[in-house]
C-alpha cells in the first residue's frame, strides 16, 4: 500500500493550467505552488478584472463574449488586456466562434482557489 | 419558519474589514464590492506573502508568531512588511503576548473571500 501516501491532486480537464492546492490549514504552501497561486490570485486583484471576471461567470450560460461584458467604464483594449491576462493565469478560456471571441470560466482553477481559502480544511 | 429564508451573512468580528459577497456565478458584483475584495486578493498575489499566510494558517492553534514563520528566505523587515500588508487587507489580525506579536488568520475575510469564488453558487 505504498500508494497510500500519495497526496491526490485535482484531475485537469481541458488542458487548464495545474491547480493545486489542499486547503491552507492543511499545512503549508511550497516555494513552487505559492509561486502558482500567487498568479492566480494576482489576476483577481484588480477591480476592473474582478468585475469583468464576475460578469463572465454570472452570464447565463456560463460564457459571455467580449460584446456582453465591456460596458465596465474602460476602453475596449483595456478590457481586452484584462481579459488576456485572466486567460493567461488560467482563469478563463476563450473560444472564437464566428465574429466573436468567448470566455468561460475554467472550472477547476477557480475551484482550486477556492479550495486553497478553505478553513474548515 | 420564517427565518428559513434568511441568507445568513458571515458574522464580523473585532472589526474586521466587512466580507462581501455572494458567490461570483450568483452575478455581478458592483463597482464598490470589486474594489474591496480586489484588495483583498491583491495581499495574497505575492508568493512569500502566500507563504506566510498559509504558515500561519497552519500553525497549531492558528496562530503564529514572527519567530515561528520567519524562514521564507527574506530579511525580517520584508517579512514585517508583508505581515503588515495581509493585516491592512484584513486578512491577519495581531495582537501583542509579552515580547512577541502573534498573528492569527481572520476567517470572516478569509471565508467571503472562498465564498465569492464558488461556483456551485
Amino acid at each position: 500500500m505504498s500508494n497510500s501516501e500519495v497526496v491526490e491532486l485535482p484531475v485537469l480537464q481541458d488542458g487548464d493550467a495545474a491547480p493545486c492546492c489542499p486547503p491552507i490549514t492543511a499545512g503549508e504552501l511550497s516555494p513552487a505552488d505559492a509561486e502558482k497561486m500567487a498568479a492566480m490570485f494576482k489576476a483577481l486583484s484588480d477591480p476592473v478584472r474582478l468585475r469583468l471576471f464576475s460578469k463572465i461567470a454570472s452570464h447565463p450560460g456560463g460564457e459571455a463574449c467580449v460584446c456582453d461584458i465591456a460596458d465596465v467604464g474602460v476602453s475596449q483594449p483595456t478590457v481586452s488586456h484584462h481579459l488576456r491576462k485572466l486567460r493567461e493565469a488560467g482563469l478563463l478560456t476563450s473560444e472564437r466562434r464566428g465574429t466573436w471571441v468567448y470566455y468561460q470560466v475554467a472550472p477547476s482553477v477557480v475551484a482550486a482557489m477556492a479550495a486553497l481559502l478553505d478553513l474548515r480544511g
